[in-house]
């Protein structure tokens, strides 16, 4: 069989028509991040899989937060990054960093990238109009400056856009109640979104295979589970640290209403389009 | 190379996007014979292939004449068919046949068999809100009856549906100054349609490969052509009979403003998605 | 007095003016059928009629089924109507006539009779974006083939046509969930229509002067009863055969919210206006 | 023949069809004066037939003066007309009359009469939204005080009131530049308002038959003239003195391109529908 | 300081921005009445202050009754004025020169001297689209003629006026049942006309400071209150007799969903804009 | 006199009533930039400044370059500034600094302070939906880098942000053709800004008085010229250097079709409001 052949192409897109059919007219939010967002390969494909989405009747939401720009420009800076129990100490220094890198660089890197393939993206971050609402996050194991948790989102901005064909682009950066800015989780920020803009998917691109029924045996991906598995998994101690926002950025997202969520493997190329328009669900999907 | 490969199916949607891109919100008229109108297997795949036009955002509207069943329901009837220079002379009795056959048989065959595809089909002949109007054809070899030709398209209600996002399937029934029913070729409805309705491309379903230069030499076909190369094939003769109405609704519908106008081989799969979502030109392209 | 008279003309229509006030903007569903359909004076009259409608401000939307023509194409094709129980039974050849005659001819005639009266008719079949959702009537008395019961009407289309100014006429075809046609009663089809549609008046012309309370009695006729009256008849066995599809559709919209029911006489001339502009009720109302 | 025959009413509203198709969705200025101002059972007529016109799709404006009720005003205040070359002399005291019996007395009246109707009225004055603009009438006779001419419609918000169904009622007072109130001839303030909303038709209801070829004949009646016509009667001094203010409006709205100007007889019943649903044209009729 | 330095303007100007925001899109109801109607300073410092409320994002509808003139007319026409326990008598001939005066002349000045500050104005009064709907007020102390009680307010026009940019300014002039026309109390008919407009607040100029808690002790103004207070000031008689229909006005406004209810000084030069612009409460406000 | 005096803040808001009333509904372009953009109290002044123009009906859209913090960051990150002829050489690690600073740091900082006034900003950048188009700038002098000249703008999103009440605030990185980012004079951006969106003023923000005849008198300030002296003024080597660019601006804007250009003095507190909404111009106004 051949790839170049007219006739297998054709085929390949009718195949595709009941995923189309599906999905038409429908709210996807799509947080963006890990390798797929530092792999110059990857950026490209996840790029052109947005732009196809939009066309084909699905409206699109990115959310992002920062890659290993922030550490970069910081090492820079001469600044020392310094940990509370894990978690990065944001105090204002870096935060002036992370939300230049974030807004002023990593957005719009990804929205001239989506332009130029012929979509419209407008970037935004959290600060336009009071978008994401935060406030300083009370950590039980010290005092983390401006990391944010969020309070609300004002999802205005967000609809007129994708009313408009306009795909928005959103940085993890909040606004605290006397204009401050915030850092929040990337993940928390997509999920809040979906559940505020009533989508039908939430999509988190991640740098592993999915959801591990125990996440030091590589053979227990679980393909499929809902809600209450995926909150004990947390309980149970039985995801990894880094899957843990992302569980809880899905649980939020379905028990706002969202219809699927769903962790892919952002390292294979397309993935996207594979867990869109492929029987071939990959990674982990999970129901309310 | 695997068709059922994942990865591959995702690149042929992604090389697909250039083409939706292209094409997205844009008119396409389709008129729909041949073959296409008479395989079983064919008939399911043009289904198909225009409910994907649809939802990747382009507009179609098909214009349908007749296909073997009006002979059919002729013979069971008793009524004895008389040519005059080749033509169909279409009396009183014979236009009811035509009339019932394409807009009660025909029209809606077309249309649930679109419906089933998901889409919203809605079948209209020229006589609602009069929308072909033609008047008697005159033929210098003798009286054809109710062989009519357009005198004008009254396209509001393809407008309207097209605009709410439903497809239009249109039999070449055309209504007469005094109320009479005409037959009109669907070749000459559909350039006319296009015309009207500033479609960008007009597409012709056929049961050849394209356009001869000379109609015996099959190795001479043209894969691109303008409107005034079309008009000399037809004056020189060059032209196959059956070819020339094809022919002169193309020139119709470009002189009327449309962008394009394609005569491909209905008989082969898919072939309306080969055409519009590949680099493989099929068949025969006029420019204007 | 002199009907001539400017006067009395003007007279006669200042008396309509309350009757144009009440329904104003308000829609009717009329069933078409009987010797109105049939008679060519009555046949114009009612288009004027409906076009009159159309002018003061009502939504008039027109189903039929079939008239003679039907049996006359069958007799032409030699095929044998067979019959259970008193209903014909409807194998697919006879459906395939069925819809061509209702759908290409009829269907159309009146679109186009209308239309010469300068108001915009747009005529579809229940396949249309599968306005009319049947099933197979599961008859007691023997397999009917293609006879259905309605099962949903989809008015999508029909509010669409109303709201833009455009006369929808429908004809009785229904689509089953394969796909297949159906042919329904067009009395209960037009019941079904209004009450989707919230109708202010069902009006049914037929070729009795109304309902009778002893069918063998002329004397005692019904001029209003209430839908629980209505229901008593049939179930008493008072209705007459014929009657009972009616009654039974007009009880459907009335139990939909549909405001009146009317059984009129369609052999009288402008019947319509005369139901509706005048105070002389004919034939029967029946009230909710 | 019997009117109260339910078929002879539906005769003469059938015959009134093509005049309410030619109308539908059409302006037409009336101006309201003279005995159908006066007489009870003439001025209910007047408003039966203006809410007809409204329930037919026709919509209606109605522009008038004052009747006797400004002269008795005055006497009642023992004010002392004072003519000049045969025009009253507006001094402040009479201007502040004249608006309060046109905008407070007649205006209302109308409005409260035609609201019994059913329809929506909305009397407004020329003051409203400096609705109708007028600077002092320069008059070679002599001053007369706030007589004024008119300078400007402007049309707003007989526009929104026409679009939202409203029926606008408009007396004959002006403003001025600097705010003061002037006293414009209701005939000319008609045709300036017919112009600016390019209404179909201007009607004037008067006290006369119509216009005459020569005003000491009554045989002499003109039942249609053009515009060149009307102004060689004014020039030749064949126009009665009350006709010329009237000649002038028709001229005026037909050179704004109103399509035709009706000069009617008011003391008639029903008058306007006479004029407007039968071929009986009663008065003159002016063409452009 | 020096109120001509630009500074100082703009400070001030500055000052007024979180009264505007907090106004912003919201309709304020002012009964406008009293010596704010009577002197020509006032009158034309309450028009620049309506009128700067319109282009600060407020939407204001003005309600009046009248001034001194209807008594001045009505000595004019020596009309003896009659009483009956402390209210008017209005016989027809006295509800002609109230109307006459409301409608024609009041409201139009009004309307006039708004336009002046380029604002767009248009006057109704309660009879226009039967807007202000009431009822002979049946009064223990005898027949007082057309004086009438609200029954209801039908707002579409007023509603349209708004919404389209205009400021209506209404007569207190109201329509019966049959058609007859009633005096209503102005008050009351901005309270219920507040109240129907779901309006933010209802401002009544007076010419007394506001409401005392004893009216005969000048130092007891309450600055403010709530509805229960109004109430009990109402039964306990401590209200001064042309405070009541005031208070009245004020509770049935706030018990239909207004915001809040002031009794403003009108004989302050821009009491309007003090009040709302500034922290200087003045007068007596009214909580729900 | 007393500012604290109620009547004092009455009159003056009353005083700004023409002003409003004159901008009413229009777009003024706001560079902001200079001092404004770096002290604190003046910061603040602004953003009351431009929320009130919101709020009183002014569509304001601010476009800002970069203040000290560009030079700040490329110092702490050991960048050596490099110059040709006097403009700073832009390599693609400065475009970086500069693209972070704008975007992410100046411009959020300026959405939300705007917020925090009650209005709704959204920032964008150049880059979003290819708002501004660049390419190199070619200088004489030398390679300048990543400093680009504006192609086109493409103004539909702030369109969109403007009809929906939003501020939009622009920084003025610009796209190149292959997608690179562009450092474009922020004075440039927002003529050409103004231009396109057909503003009415053009406002930027100065740290000078306005424009001299002779920049080296300081008593020969400008305060009105039309476009052809600007042009002599550059021409004649009359301009500040830095006043260039500017002056510009102003040509490019009024060029086409803006109304007024304004150069005013951003050290004054309040100068957006003095210059708007009193007759003290200040500053140097340029007409077309």
């Amino acid at each position: 069989m051949d790839r170049e052949d007219p006739a297998t192409r054709a085929h390949i897109l009718i195949e595709a028509l009941p995923y189309i059919r599906q999905y038409w007219g429908q709210t996807f939010i799509i947080k963006y991040g890990g390798n797929a967002m530092v792999r110059e390969d990857l950026k490209s494909q996840v790029m052109q899989d947005i732009a196809l989405l939009h066309y084909v009747g699905i409206r699109p939401v990115v959310v992002h937060g920062g890659g290993p720009e922030i550490s970069s420009l910081m090492k820079q800076l001469g600044m020392e990054p310094s940990f509370i129990g894990g978690l990065r100490v944001t105090d204002a220094a870096t935060m002036e960093v992370v939300e230049m890198v974030l807004t002023g660089k990593t957005n719009k890197d990804i929205v001239s990238r989506l332009n130029r393939q012929s979509v419209r993206a407008i970037g935004i971050s959290g600060k336009d109009d009071n978008c994401i609402q935060a406030r300083k996050l009370d950590s039980p194991a010290g005092d983390l400056g401006f990391v944010g948790e969020i309070v609300q989102i004002k999802a205005d901005i967000l609809r007129l856009l994708v009313r408009e064909g306009y795909i928005p682009v959103v940085s993890s950066v909040a606004i605290g109640a006397d204009g401050e800015s915030y850092n929040v989780n990337a993940d928390h920020a997509a999920g809040a979104i979906a559940a505020e803009l009533n989508a039908s998917k939430l999509i988190l691109l991640t740098d592993v295979e999915g959801v591990y029924r125990d996440f030091q045996d590589k053979r227990s991906l679980i393909s499929e589970m809902d809600v209450t598995q995926a909150a004990e998994l947390i309980e149970e101690g039985q995801a990894e640290r880094g899957m843990i926002p992302k569980l809880e950025a899905c649980m939020q997202a379905l028990q706002g209403g969202v219809g699927r969520a769903h962790l892919i493997d952002g390292r294979l190329p397309h993935a996207l389009l594979i867990e869109i328009f492929t029987d071939s669900g990959i990674g982990t999907m999970i129901r309310p």
